[in-house]
């Protein structure tokens, strides 16, 4: 049986954009997966919170992977869309993300994004998009 | 006259997050810009394509400076969607987002994103969201 | 104590659309409504699946219903966005959404559309939209 | 050469809700259509205004008529996004949808909706979406 957290951290670190932002994965399941980014200063837009940018880029990875998992074959983001609802101000984000359909082509998923403040968990956006196997979708 | 591309170098230069990305404005007017970001690795994902959460920070970052001028307030994107269609593979990636709505609460703006390779642009990304007043939507 | 059902009701019968499309309001409670339509002849496509339109307006005024129910002003969808990953092949469509984030100027939610066939429920589509305060963001 | 126009006209006649809608298409290319709704007391909300239900639904067909065309295979419409922006008050529904992108599984394509009142146009809405051949995704 395969260690699938094991195999997340793996992916995670063959992405150098994921190790700019310091992106730490901390729970993997086939069609489940919690991302977790230190809200670093670095990470900031101009007011002094997380960049949406930020949020944008947990969002597609958290999906990614969890329709990923699900599929089982290697998969890229068709597309996706985010709404964001309170301004990240703390020192976490999480990005938990879960398949709700899968089929031979595509799976479809959704993203909860917290921000962790003082210890306590605010939900600051939420997302939904589109997994496909990579042959097809990218021509 | 206020010179635009000046204040939108300047709010850039305020964002540590597009500072660590490396992002350049290159044209800046009420309703319109075009934002640019040189490919290097640490930008990438594990198939050497600019990681698509990239995309997504500058999809963001570029309907947010579209609308913020056409709305001429303090603003932030309260949502947005984006379609990947081809992987980012090349030098540069150019976002330019344009209003296409504007009211005194919300404006709508479109983004596409092309990948520069070899001197030839081509389109990897659009994407489409709403840009808000700060101090109404995120409370 | 109000009965919202009956509110949901006289809302429902108030909307010509509503009417023409034949919907049934069967739940309704603060930030969440249940939506039935049975699926006639004259809802349908070229292929004899419930036509997409029918689903998306499902997924609007339910998504509408949830968050005007908690945000208690009234409301227009601001936004929203549909994923379709089954036909809509059976007897009723059910959509049933929920608010996930209520603010003071908008609501976040969620819907799920199931196609009822031989009383088996399936999945056939999933949104997430905005909803806002009237007088705000239709200017 | 296929006289397109003649072609959408029979595939809206095919469709029993474009025909319960009272759709017409007025214009029909490779890669672009404009369809057109007589605003209806029966297309109507409780406030007066047309129902954002049938802008989704317009927005829908356009997408994928759009769509469709580009690619010349059956097809229909995986996701898609709409922003409203203004209530639709008048006699006429138009929506002009585009391709903005034709790969081998899939098309992304545009619509603008506008209302017209008393021979003026005015934006009531936009969307961008999905196309996708048929046998692929919907499985």
């Amino acid at each position: 049986m395969p260690d699938m957290l094991a195999i997340g951290k793996h992916i995670l670190a063959s992405q150098p954009f994921s190790l700019l932002i310091k992106t730490e994965i901390t729970q993997f399941a086939v069609g489940q997966v919690e991302l977790k980014i230190p809200i670093t200063p670095e990470l900031k837009q101009q007011h002094g919170f997380l960049h949406g940018g930020v949020l944008g880029y947990a969002a597609d990875n958290a999906l990614t992977f969890a329709g990923g998992s699900s599929m089982a074959v290697p998969v890229v983001t068709s597309e996706f869309k985010i709404n964001y609802v309170r301004p990240a101000i703390g020192e976490m984000l999480i990005a938990r993300a879960n398949t709700v359909y899968v089929g031979k082509t595509q799976a479809v998923c959704r993203c909860e994004l917290f921000v962790v403040k003082d210890g306590v968990e605010k939900l600051c956006a939420l997302a939904q998009g589109t997994i496909v196997r990579i042959s097809q979708e990218r021509s």
